[in-house]
């Protein structure tokens, strides 16, 4: 029998049109688009393993994954193959054979995510898939202390996903930053060893309650220390999201 | 009989879905959904002038164009309600009562349009609708030589449609600038009092051919004196093409 290999896949994917990482039956998804390409390629089904899964409509300027086969098909011609089967919005920018222990989520050391908000009067007709349009004016400096206040290791259960399971919710978040732009694009950083399910979405909406003036950051802390989904603030939309780097 | 007004509309759209600017039988246009939803507003049928066509796949980052009515609506109100009925990828940021003898193609003193040209190994999932995606590296020199020479007053013969009608094919260009970015995107800027049809996709894919080596500028200068469309280069396509601004 062939010598089994581990090829890791680089990829980014513009998710408007998926319904999410996680294959589905009846719907498309980037799992299982790549699987089946990957299939085409080998003969043989595979399991493709990603360092998380994103949601429906949520995007990945560089997202990683995994799988093992016996093929002989080098990682090179894995990737320009793979490129010329699949559809425009998913792109595989690099591909490499890993150590046979490498595996694409247990191994990551931190993943970071973007979240775009345009905060002015017009939408942007070209962004509208990629960012969330925000008219009413947010308070820079709010945001930007209450992303100060989230920094560090925390349980983050007030900001996990309403039916999420009920496994460790601590995480250490070692960046959370904000850049702003002259045509109002706001840029949020979160940088963590792991993030809970919806946490960035759960967070970035929370925040701009803050900034919107809702709440004050005094508020905002006392919902992060409250350990309690229910007193956070509303989920921001998923075309804002972006999955920015997994580090090994 | 109510008074005739003169409203102004300035508004963007991203034309992937479109087949182009002017009304189409069976096909969706900006011209048509836009004279639907002001006949929606106002009850009656409209006729919609534009600074000048877009080909289907151009976008607009600034488009002008004006209609006739004798509806009491005032123009913000146009403007809120027809945001309101069109779909995302058309938006009107400016709407205004002008003079009687406005005329959005007429009156133009000049426009402006943008080519995006992606020059790097790997295309841009988020862009891919939005440039021309070319990976053999383009001599930025040499391109801006060829642009120096068109800039002025020419017969832009060799650039226009092959299959164009035969009106005056003279046209002052202003400007013919490119700007490079650190992510690989070149801009090429083009503002003239005018333009003949494709004459910007005519002029990119040339200049394009000589970025590659294929020409060079005395080759260039010669497509240009020719006043022949045979002559010149191939079209670029119409997804990098952006109509960014028109003068009055």
């Amino acid at each position: 029998m062939a010598q089994e290999k581990n090829i890791r896949l680089d990829l980014a994917y513009d998710g408007t049109k998926y319904h999410g990482w996680q294959r589905q039956k009846n719907e498309p998804s980037i799992q299982g688009i790549l699987e089946d390409k990957i299939e085409t390629m080998t003969g043989s089904p595979v399991n493709l393993i990603a360092s998380g899964r994103t949601d429906a409509g949520v995007h990945a300027l560089n997202q990683v994954c995994h799988f093992k086969t016996t093929s002989l098909i080098s990682p090179e011609v894995f990737q320009r193959g793979l490129n010329a089967l699949l559809p425009q919005d998913i792109h595989i920018h690099q591909s490499e054979q890993v150590s046979p222990d490498f595996h694409a989520r247990y191994s990551a050391k931190s993943k970071t995510y973007e979240y775009r908000i345009l905060n002015r009067e017009h939408p942007d007709v070209f962004q509208r898939s990629y960012c969330w349009h925000l008219t009413r004016p947010l308070d820079i400096k709010t945001m930007t202390a209450c992303l100060t206040l989230v920094q560090g290791k925390h349980d983050f259960s007030s900001f996990k996903s309403t039916g999420s399971a009920n496994r460790n919710p601590v995480r250490q978040l070692f960046r959370a930053a904000l850049a702003t732009s002259e045509d109002g694009m706001l840029r949020f950083l979160f940088e963590a060893d792991g993030f809970l399910r919806h946490m960035v979405r759960n967070l970035v909406g929370t925040i701009v309650e803050a900034g919107l003036g809702d709440l004050d950051t005094l508020d905002f802390q006392e919902i992060l220390f409250a350990r309690d989904r229910r007193k956070a603030g509303i989920k921001a939309p998923p075309q804002g999201l972006f999955l920015r780097d997994v580090k090994y």
